[in-house]
C-alpha cells in the first residue's frame, strides 16, 4: 500500500541547524503542498525519500516561512547528514509505516520468546536509526523484565555484527573491562602499557563519562588525542600493541549507543543488557580474551557477593558461546581508587604510577598489578603463576612507563588544558575518628558539580581512606573547580554532609587502622 | 542538590515557530552562557525556571543566531503556551531531574504491584507533561504485560481525576460507548436524540478518527460544530438534553489522551488500557449509566466471543467498583453498518435514518433503535421491556428528528463543505455469486486513503452487503474523492483486491440469502 513516487509532489532539502541528538527530526510547512499537513501531527513519524534512499525521521510543523517554507523540506544536522542528500535536493515525505520488526517488539510485550532472526532484525532497524525513542524504550522495556538465555546471545551476536568489527591478524587479542561506578579506579591506563610492553595486544576502547566526573577516554584525552577512527587505532596498536582510544569515533556496536542513550535517562539497567552491551562490543573488537572487573561495595552498581555472582555467571555464559574466554573477578568497590577524580587528577595519579613516584597511590598500582597480571598469564610463553611478577617488573623497570609514551606519541598530542582548577577548599572532618565508609555515589556528583569532566582540570583529590585515623579539622579531601557557582555549590554539597562516615567511638576505643 | 537560582544566568524567552506536538520543547545555542551546553545532549530533558513556574522541555541545539541567540531561550509552540509566560521574560534552564513517580514505573518493569498513590503520581505527572515519549511508553509497556485489577481500578480513577470532571444535576446521566474499528457505524447520531427526546440526559463526547476514516466528532461536524468547551456542552445539554460533541475540548481525562498518543504509534492496545481509558472518561464525564458496544467480527478488534466476554467482565469489575450500572452487549461485526463510509457519507445515512426515508440503511435503524432501547431502559418510569417500543416510536413520529434539529441549532451551524468528491468509481464484483465476507480493516484504508476523513465528502458508499448475491461487473461500492493521486491510489489498493469474498460455488448451488 505504498503510494507511487510521482504522485507525491517533491520538496526541495533544506538543512536545518537543530542538533537533534540521535532521533532525525524533519521540518515542514504546515502550509507544504506536498503532503497534506493534517494528515501529520507534531512528533509523528516520516518516510524521507530521495532517489533510491529513505529515511525515518520524526516531522516538526512550522509557520514561518524564513525556517521552512511551503516547498521546502527542513532537516536537522543529524538527519541532513545521515540522508547524506545535497541541500537543494528533490525528496518527498510520506507517513511512516513503523519497521516490520517492531511486531517482535510487540510479541515480546505479550511475553513471546524471540528467534534471533526477530532480535537480528530489531537490531538493524535500531543501527539504521528506524526506531524513535518510544519504540527503543518498548523493546528495551519488554526485555527489562525477561529475557532468555538464547535471546541474550541471540541479541549480543546481532549487535556486535552491526557496528565496525575490527579483525586482528594475532591469535590473542586481550581486554579489560571495568563496569564501573568507582570513582578514580584509572586501572586501563596502567594495564594497557605494562600488557602492550609484554608484548600481548591490547587495543581498548573507553567510554566518556555521561552520568560520572570522568571515563578513562576523558582522562587519557588529558595526556593524548583520543578520538581515532578504525584505521588510525590500528597504526597505533601494529605500533605499541596497544591503544587508549575512545570508543565513539570507533562505532564498536553502534545499536548498542542506541539502547543505552534511551536506558540511560529511564535508568533501566538490567544484568541481561550490561551484558549484551560489554559482549557486543568485545566481540566486534576482536577480542579473545577478556577479564572483566566488578567492583562490590555499598555504593556501587553491585552491592554483594550474591549480585556479582550472578553477574559473573552471565558473562561466562555468553563468553563461552561467543568463543572468547572471560574471566571475571570481584574487586573492592567501597572506596575511591588512586587519590584523584576528574581527568587531570586521575591523569596524575596515573603518571605517578607509572614513574615509580613515591606518593603515587598505592591502591592503584596494587589493583593494576593485579589486573595486569591475569591478563599476561593469557600468554602461553609465560610460566603459569608468573603474571604478577612480571607486571611488576614491566612498570618497576619503567618499561611500562616507556610504552605509555610511545603510545601517547602513536595517538599523537593532547590539546587540552591540564592545569587544576584555581578555586580549591580542603574539606575538614567533623570530627576525631577513624574513616569507617566513604559514599562513591556522593563523591562522583561532588567532583561532577566543581566541573568534571567539562572542565579537566577540576574534581576532587582524596586524603583520607577507610581505616585511616583522622582528626577533627583534618582534611579529607580537596575540591577543585573553575567556576564560582560550580564551587560555591560544591562547598554546599559538602556543608549538608562530606561523604564520610567516621566512628569517633572506634578510634576512641583505639580499635583504629584494623 | 539543587542550585540557588541565583547562581544560573538567565535566558530570555523567545517563541520558535515549531508545532512539537504534545512534546514540549526547547530550543537553545549551543553558545549559551547561561547553561553549559556539553552537559547537555539534543533530545536530553530539561526543566525550565520563570518566576515559581517550571516546565519540563526537550532540549534541541542550535548554531544558528538567528533562530535562537546565545541569550536566548526557544519554546516551541506547546512550550511556550504550556509555559504561559509572556516573550522577553527570563527564565533558568537546568538539566531535568527525572519525574519522581518513574521509580515506581521502574518498580513495576520488576514485576512489583503498584500502589493507588503510586498510580496517582504517574497519572499525574503524565497530565502535567512531565514524561517524555520513552517514559510514556516505559509505563505502557510495564503496564501491558501484568496489571491487577487494583492497578486497573486505580488507574481509571486517577485518570479520571486528572482532568475536567463534570456534574449533572441529574439522578440518571446515560452515555453508550463502541470500542470501535466498524466502518460505518454512526449509531450514537441516532441513539442520541432518540434517547434524549425522550428525556433522558445523555452528554455524548466523542473523538475524531486517528487511524479510521471517521469518528463521530467528524461526521457530527458536517452537521453541526463539534469543538465546544465544558460551560457550552453543558448549556446545549440543558437545552437538548443531549449533544453530540468533539471530547478534545471538553478536556475529559487527559492523560488517557497522553497515554494514546503513545499507544497509537507503538499499536499497544491492552484490553486493561482500554477499559481505563474508557471508564476514566466517563466517570469523569459524570455518566451514572454505560452501555458498552463490543463488535465481534473477523476483522473487528474482538474476533471471538471468548474475547468479547473476557472484555465485557473488565467492563462490568471496574463499573461495580465505580459504582456506575454498566452494560455490555457484543454486536455483528463482520461487516459495515450503513452504507457510507466518511463523514458526509455517513452524516447522510444518520439523517436519512431520521427522516425515515425508504432508501436509508435498514441495519443503522435497527441497531441505533436496539441500542436506544438499552439506554431507554434505565428510565425507572418506563415499563420493563418497552424500550425498543418507545425507541422506534421516538423515530417514527419524527421526535428524534425534531430533538437532533435542536441539538444542531444548540451547537451551532457547521463550517464544512458537504459536499461529494467528484472523483468517483463503482468497484465492479470480479464474479458471480454470493458476498460471503468483507474485511472491515480493508474498507477503512481504502476510504482513509481516498481522503477521509480530511476531505469530508470523500470515502466509500457500500451498495453490497454479506449473503447479497452479486453478477459479474455489478458494483460492490463507490469511491468519492477530491485529490487525483489519492483517487488513482484507492484505485490501485481496489485492483488488488476488493476487500469482498465472493462465494461463486454457493450461488450457483443456489444457496445465497442465507
Amino acid at each position: 500500500m505504498t503510494a507511487p513516487a510521482l504522485a507525491r509532489p517533491q520538496l526541495r532539502i533544506r538543512r536545518v541547524n537543530l542538533d537533534t541528538g540521535r532521533e532525525n527530526v524533519a521540518v515542514i510547512s504546515r502550509r507544504s503542498k506536498a503532503l497534506r499537513p493534517e494528515l501529520f501531527r507534531g512528533f509523528s513519524r516520516v518516510e524521507l525519500t530521495c532517489n533510491s534512499r529513505t529515511l525515518l525521521a520524526t516531522l516538526l510543523l512550522t509557520d514561518d516561512d524564513t525556517l521552512v517554507g511551503p516547498d521546502e523540506l527542513g532537516l536537522s544536522e543529524p538527519a541532513f547528514r545521515r540522508f547524506a542528500e545535497p541541500a537543494g535536493s528533490h525528496a518527498t515525505v510520506t507517513p511512516a509505516m513503523p519497521p516490520d520488526s517492531l511486531d517482535a517488539v510487540r510479541a515480546k510485550i505479550k511475553g513471546h520468546t524471540l528467534s534471533a532472526a526477530e532480535i537480528d532484525a530489531i537490531v538493524d532497524d535500531l543501527a539504521h536509526y528506524r526506531y524513535s525513542d518510544m519504540e527503543i524504550a518498548a523493546f528495551l522495556i519488554s526485555s527489562a523484565s525477561f529475557m532468555t538465555s538464547g535471546e541474550l546471545l541471540a541479541l549480543t551476536h546481532a549487535m556486535a555484527r552491526a557496528g565496525t568489527q575490527i579483525k586482528w591478524d594475532k591469535p590473542i587479542v586481550v581486554d579489560k573491562h571495568c563496569i564501573g561506578g568507582i570513582p578514580g579506579n584509572r586501572t586501563s591506563m596502567i594495564v594497557v602499557p605494562i600488557v602492550a610492553a609484554h608484548g600481548l595486544t591490547i587495543p581498548k576502547t573507553s567510554s566518556r563519562a555521561i552520568t560520572s566526573p570522568a571515563g578513562t577516554a576523558d582522562t587519557m584525552e588529558v595526556l593524548a588525542r583520543v578520538d581515532l577512527g578504525v584505521g588510525e587505532m590500528k597504526e597505533v596498536v601494529n605500533a605499541c600493541n596497544g591503544c587508549l582510544v575512545w570508543g565513539g569515533h570507533v562505532n564498536l556496536s553502534p545499536a548498542d549507543d542506541i539502547l543505552i542513550s534511551v536506558e540511560r535517562p529511564l535508568s533501566i539497567d538490567t544484568r541481561e543488557q550490561m551484558v549484551a552491551s560489554i559482549m557486543s562490543k568485545k566481540l566486534a573488537a576482536g577480542s579473545t580474551h577478556l577479564l572483566v572487573d566488578l567492583p562490590v561495595g555499598p555504593a556501587a552498581k553491585l552491592t554483594n557477593a550474591t549480585e556479582a555472582m550472578r553477574l559473573r555467571k552471565l558473562f561466562e555464559f555468553v563468553g563461552d558461546h561467543l568463543k572468547m574466554s572471560v574471566e571475571v573477578i570481584s574487586t573492592d568497590g567501597r572506596q575511591p581508587i588512586g587519590s584523584g577524580i576528574g581527568p587531570v587528577l586521575e591523569a596524575q595519579d596515573v603518571m605517578a604510577v607509572q614513574a615509580r613516584d613515591t606518593a603515587a597511590p598505592a591502591d592503584l598500582r596494587e589493583k593494576s598489578l593485579r589486573l595486569a597480571a591475569h591478563l599476561l598469564e593469557y600468554d602461553p610463553h609465560l610460566r603459569g603463576g608468573a603474571g604478577y611478577m612480571r607486571a611488576r617488573e614491566l612498570l618497576d623497570s619503567g618499561a611500562a612507563l616507556r610504552q605509555m609514551e610511545r603510545i601517547i606519541d602513536a595517538q599523537g598530542p593532547s590539546t587540552c588544558r591540564t592545569d587544576l582548577g584555581p578555586l580549591t577548599a580542603d574539606i575538614p572532618a567533623p570530627r576525631d575518628g577513624v574513616v569507617e565508609a566513604i559514599d562513591c555515589l556522593r563523591l562522583n556528583r561532588l567532583a561532577r558539580t566543581a566541573g568534571a569532566p567539562i572542565d579537566k582540570g577540576a574534581g576532587i583529590k582524596v586524603f583520607k581512606r577507610i581505616g585511616d585515623r583522622v582528626e577533627k579539622g583534618e582534611p579529607l579531601y580537596r575540591i577543585y573547580a573553575f567556576d564560582q557557582p560550580e564551587y560555591d555549590l560544591a562547598i554546599a554539597i559538602t556543608n549538608a554532609g562530606t561523604g564520610y562516615a567516621i566512628d569517633g567511638r572506634r578510634a576512641l576505643a583505639g580499635e583504629a587502622k584494623a
